[in-house]
């Protein structure tokens, strides 16, 4: 750092009239930019993509809570690949000192962008109309942002909604994120997600997420529940169907397969031909589960045949009762599939993204396709907890951009089973106080 | 054994009038029923199912590919655990001798089967009518039986797809399974089958693999390739590229992420914001992906981006250059799609239907998903090869009664170079022959 | 079958003067030959090594239980392959008709057997001398077999303990195997090792160990835990101390990992630097392992640690308290390691061999070496439970050759957990009848 | 950062007389501090362990090479928790600006270290003796350090090997390490590190290796193979022994396991009983690795088993016939073993202690053992990469504090397939120059 320059910050004049004249843009960076390791990050990716920086002015909070502010100048050898390093290092909070309102393109035709969009991240975002920063709503990545600037309103929509004449953010000018900061007061959840080990103390974990269900029930914000059949092969129904009951769970996403497996677990007494209770393996079930399905679309959906009395129990059942919405979403593997279930994707993605709206914890069981459509879809502050004996269906998570996601590398039916026995001891030392 | 009895096999009327009399029937087998386990896995169901056995007469092939047969009574204590028992051996080839026409009943409704529908397997099936038998068509299993008695025709149909007034089979009765024998003359490939170890000879297989691509092609049959995306990410598209412009692949299925994932790769020359050349992440690439949705959605499709010019390599160039027919089915994780993508999920099974009736050779590589979607739609004679890194993909495939898929637990990138490398080996040297 | 012949079953004569003539024997084969597979396995094995087989007499059990009978003529190309085949098919229980003394050779140097010895199975095994037939001792895979003739005693001897002029079985002939029968009265037990699946119910398995292992205390069995670290990282070694201070474990085989990480966590509250209570890493603790190596080192040993009064809980603390006698079997990857660490691994294999003879039961939790190791000193017939989250453990010691053992793929904490619960529940249950 | 200050940076006596007074040390780093993550790193311990810092001087490079600078005031309140940040922050770089002498105590008995030893880290260190800095020997983690002042020399020793009255470093005082830096100039082993997944590009990864066997080669350095029987059993020992044979491998190390099936294979052909040219199981050959080692057993070893032309091929021949100084570690799920076997593990660590001061690079090979053994002995400035199949082994390896290697999670055959086909492009394209 050689300390803070009287030269004016950005001299776009200085390169004019030729190609290879090196260029410059002044950016500034605030909050945990060290500890949340944005500020090494940024400098990386500048060196890394070909450009140099200087440190202008750097404060450094002095707690773990105190924010930090850098003033940084980066430099490239041409317009083009500064643009892109400016691009590449908004997404973690650099944003111009020199600021511009965001340029908005009208959508040519339905269901793509114009060229040159704006990519979002899951990350809160703003962008600049008329000199004022606007929040934009409904957070999702891999969306464009469509603004309707009388109102000073904008929110993320994905390229298959987009309508002709659609006003689309495009360029990353005025355009500004706020990451969210890692480092945070919940050091259980920062240390699981160090790692995608399964050699870490599990006990810890799965109080830690009991508490959170709790917290969650108790301030009135929504539990998301996203789940694969393996909860229901595995014999973790039952605790499922607890959590359910009690009221830690609002909302169901699932596939055809956990439906199917749990209301054939209802009518026969077997999960996939297996019957739980003793473990042995009922030869004919392998019909069982076809069966089931014929059974629910011949009265017309689940809803139904629990009012007709024909399920009487299980995930499905407690779903209908608790008024807990679920959504069956499907996919190519499906037999069947049960009438409840949307067969387009597009549309389950719709719907989906409706219910997510105010969820505010998510636990994802044992199901790698629907943890990654739903990570998609959630914004990076709602909190997330995926739970897999896999520890590749975490992995593929992280590398996907889920990020919050916390992975717990375990297995279905006795977490779920420590869980629910969690749960009861938290309420009831609570109860006791 | 106790030698052939002179009571008649079946006697219905002995047991009349009480629902505790036990009930008997007379089952016979044939084929290679001691080698190939179908012997030991009948009795075993009988007597795990309750009921008990009489081998009445037995003949033992005396090579392996001598056919045996066996004549076995069987007993329950009442009629409906005997039709249960005989409902489940009939799977495994096991024929009543008392043999009658299949029944039938008239679907009462659009998309479901009568309650009682037989549920096939995906083995070879026959149904008697008229006292002849007939093969059931279009073998799927998880499907009932559509009945044309004036055709003397009978097909598996989807749940789906049942229109009211289909004639459906219902009951075991009149319909007979054969099943594929596993002792068969590929003793590489049985191999590889008998357990999903990663210790094994890689190489052999490797080889076996390519002397079967050669095969088929050399036979005019046809090899369908379903491939997810890491295909792409591990840098093995050009590997794939070649085998499709060499004639060894004839159709491709696969989703979203392997489609836009390899025209990525075309357009930006990253795949998930990787370069690939290099290995060196290129941080602006996490956008790429996204910008090639869009453009192909703004040209209208695959096809019509190849004749634009715009997409000039990759998997997806070469199938429309080949002429390979791909088919892309959706999912909920899916970004954008590209126009190509089947969405609905019913949809997506129509087609692949359709697509799979004339395939030969089947070789699912680093999916999950779109390998049970096609194992379950498969019939039990072709042959199929299933690679991945991760034994619980093959696992989940055994377990859903793909019996018929042989695992080859391995990397994609090193596997089909290695592939490509042994494919032309081998054409040199029958070359130089 | 062709009905008994009426020529001689074994004819050597006639094919002496010439190599190429074929060779035959009669073999018989006795107990559940079709249910366990054990018949269609031989049949397989004659024709795959290039023999034919001729059933001569065939007799199948009608119950479940009821054994079977099979008198099976092989035939081969030459000699050699049939003496090959010969000794293939004893290993399975197939005992030729003509029945000769075991031959013994007298070993010419110490710490390796003569060419040519008969190398043992797991399985029960009997040898025959002066026309009887008794049982062979010390049952141990990959031995070899000394003879005490004079007191008709014969027991399994491992290479390295072989001394000059043991008598030493060669060949074949004169012994013979009773192979352990799959099919069992265990139906949870055997269902459980169809596969390694994580998609299985998992609540009755656990219940079934549980039951096990109170049966197995209740009847003065012993009951072996072999155990890897992961059990102290995973925090839980309080479910471990449990079933130690309530009588259910009375071995414990391990390694200087999870001695080590117990007494870190005795005494400096972490494991592997991890402190267990809140799943926060507390950073100095990598070194913590090394101090308590180093401060029982100091101290001279486990049971001086405790006598001291510095080593005050956890699983090592509870063995000297309750009287279970622990190994523990060094590696080249440890730190320290304690003193009471056996570091060669010879001598530590002849003390498991000593503490293994009256052992019942053995549960095997995350560790791979280890479990292999005592898998391959276990005779076929003692029980064996291996759990690990990752499934290549259980088909590692599967492919090793220890069938006996049953593979649950699940999580060590959540494991433990439900186990310890479910034996209270058992306990419970049983005092209030 | 509140500009430097002019108050003396450690005041010890401001807190005498009182033991909750706050404790008070300035530290400074050098370095990639902000690049490699050690600055965000340090302050993150300081201030999780209860302790708080001011950045009193901060100067930032402004290259990617250039080094950084940070002077850092730490604070505690106490003096023994500042004692213990101190310890921890010292081993990522960080030492005092006070600085002292180390001090060193006396062993008072062999074999174990003085209470308060300094337990090493892999990382380059240096003591200080009478004022200035030397540093220190034999580097390797888990060590204390023993001193020879007159000779200003200091050397790493495992507590095992000490003797008493050596000279042994106690404290942090007087010992800094000079953390080896992560962002060097090898992108592609960088990204390779980035995570363990299996969705990366392999063949750049597989180049990046071949050129560093051939730049070893060429430079004269040692490269080390570590590797696990798994390169036998999937038919990858002619590949291995083509590298040994053109001089690129240099030490091996390996277990019984590898040495008897490579003999196995090249004796019987086969391969835990499993023939590899075809893939076919040859019965019979769950005897051969046994009849192996014995045979060699009585030959005195493999070197005599060459020499007298029994053993004509395979890894371990060409070991013999090329100098490639092999070492085999014992362990107890051993058959045999071999007479080559090392069976005590701390002999063996002793003698390959030795054999790795040389090396330049090592390559490990599908065996988590041998793989951990080797990287607790290596100094971190080795490079090192990690092969296997199985995710866990490389995941264990990182969690054991060997980060600098580097993980490829692929299947072994096909890799070293690629490898020597990659070197033998590179050298063919050299020799074209």
């Amino acid at each position: 750092m050689k300390g803070s320059s009287s030269k004016p910050p950005h001299a776009p004049s200085s390169h004019a009239g030729s190609a290879s004249v090196e260029a410059v843009e002044e950016v500034e960076v605030r909050g945990h930019i060290i500890d949340s390791l944005i500020l090494p990050k940024i400098l990386d990716i500048i060196t890394t993509g070909g450009g140099t920086f200087q440190i202008k002015r750097i404060t450094i909070g002095q707690g773990r809570h105190d924010p930090s502010y850098a003033l940084v100048e980066v430099r490239a050898p041409h317009e083009a690949q500064l643009q892109a390093l400016l691009a590449e290092i908004a997404d973690h909070g650099a944003v111009p000192t020199t600021q511009t309102d965001c340029r908005m393109v009208e959508a040519d035709m339905n269901g793509a962008f114009p060229e040159g969009f704006y990519s979002t991240t899951n990350q809160r975002t703003e962008i600049r109309l008329d000199g004022h920063w606007y929040e934009v709503d409904l957070q999702e990545m891999d969306c464009g942002i469509v603004v309707a600037p009388a109102e000073h309103a904008a929110r993320c929509v994905p390229m298959t909604e987009v309508s002709r004449g659609d006003r689309i953010v495009c360029g990353h000018a005025g355009v500004r994120v706020v990451p969210t900061e890692r480092t945070k007061d919940k050091p259980t959840f920062e240390f699981m997600a160090s790692n995608v080990s399964t050699e870490k103390p599990k006990g810890s974990a799965i109080r830690e997420i009991a508490r959170e269900l709790l917290r969650n029930k108790r301030e009135g914000g929504k539990t998301l529940l996203v789940g694969g059949p393996a909860i229901v092969h595995t014999g973790s129904g039952e605790h499922l169907c607890t959590l359910i009951r009690e009221g830690y769970i609002h909302r169901l996403f699932a596939g055809n397969a956990l439906a199917t497996h749990d209301i054939e677990q209802a009518i026969f007494g077997t999960s996939l031909g297996v019957r739980l209770d003793e473990g042995q393996i009922v030869e004919a079930g392998h019909e069982h589960h076809l069966r089931s399905i014929n059974r629910i679309r011949r009265l017309g959906g689940i809803r139904q045949a629990v009012e007709q009395g024909v399920l009487k129990s299980g995930i499905m059942y407690e779903c209908v009762k608790n008024d807990v919405d679920y959504l069956l979403a499907g996919s190519i593997r499906d037999d069947g599939p049960l009438p409840d279930v949307i067969t387009d994707a597009l549309e389950a993605q719709r719907q989906m993204r409706e219910k997510i709206r105010d969820v505010t914890f998510c636990l994802m069981i044992a199901t790698t396709l629907h943890s990654v459509a739903v990570g998609n879809l959630l914004p990076a502050w709602v909190k997330c907890v995926c739970v897999d004996i896999n520890p590749s269906t975490v992995i593929k998570l992280n590398d996907r951009g889920s990020f919050q996601t916390i992975g717990l590398v375990t297995d279905v039916e006795p977490f779920l089973r420590a869980l629910v026995d969690d749960v009861h001891k938290l309420t009831a030392t609570e109860a006791a106080k």
